[in-house]
């Protein structure tokens, strides 16, 4: 057997969260979704530590491509354009995928850890964001606020995205929630 | 032997931060917390469920303080302006005791349950603010927006304030963060 298997990972994302949806996450065993997506339980382990992490790959990513955008952004920008950038990066990154969104919003919400866990990388890609704005000369208490304006940003537009009736786009639901957050502070 | 013993509940607090600090969170026992705070461990469990619970004491009712101060803010009142008095309420409900919260935070720091713990705190009074702000007919977006900034600004000024060299009120603290927020989204 090769080492590595076309598709596989992407086969057990979604094996996963079929089964997450259909039994609960604490009723799936690794080797249900193993099954599921056709590979062995051997195969499932290379890709993931355990069935949570399928339900947070990439994240160790995302503080990585975080720090990137926001070294790419221009010196003259300011703390809220560079935040402005990150947000549309990680629009990309999400991706189109709503249903999947929405299923893995449904099982998180369902699971006091997986709650816990998703608190915990969002707190961590806001102590990145933070990083990487002071990297640029950001004083402290201004890295700070706009890095966790931008986390306040994406859990609003996120929710927003994956609830509303029709499918829009998440980077342009971002873009507009930021900007009502301006209007807001500016207004208040 | 009574039922409530005075002042049992704060002197098991004391101890308890002493402790945590001293040896570690871990390491701690309620039975050692009980008998520092000159008490036996049946008192403790009078007042708390476990030892983690000392450390997050006074939160439950903190939910229900930020529901009250959003309705007895004037109707005519910005959601900005709903979040500005209950930074204002919650500054008073902290306190002054910085030394206090500085060794709550550090205890905090150094456990993952623990910051997972206050994670989940901190999401739970975002989610009560955001339901005050529904409540007095802000919309559902500018109610979460309005909400996550406020918590955004209570993060960044909280660890301000216990780690500045000198001591200032935490209400002043949090005034002037919300100050700069509106600035940084302004000038953004």
């Amino acid at each position: 057997m090769g080492r590595w298997e076309p598709g596989a990972r992407e086969r057990l994302r979604e094996a996963a969260l079929e089964l997450f949806m259909e039994r609960g996450f604490e009723q799936t065993m690794v080797v249900d979704i193993a099954q599921r997506a056709g590979v062995t339980a051997r195969t499932f382990f290379r890709y993931f530590a355990d069935k949570r992490e399928v339900l947070f790959d990439g994240s160790a990513d995302l503080a990585k491509q975080v720090k990137d955008v926001a070294e790419t952004v221009p010196a003259t920008a300011s703390a809220l354009d560079v935040v402005a950038a990150v947000l549309d990066a990680v629009a990309q990154l999400v991706g189109d995928d709503r249903d999947r969104a929405r299923a893995r919003q449904t099982v998180i919400a369902a699971n006091t850890d997986l709650r816990e866990r998703e608190l915990i990388k969002q707190a961590a890609l806001t102590a990145a964001l933070t990083d990487a704005l002071r990297q640029r000369g950001v004083g402290d208490i201004e890295a700070g606020l706009a890095a966790e304006t931008g986390s306040a940003v994406f859990r609003v537009a996120f929710s927003q995205w994956v609830d509303a009736t029709e499918h829009r786009d998440l980077r342009d639901v971002l873009r507009e929630t930021l900007t009502r957050l301006r209007h807001l502070a500016a207004a208040g």
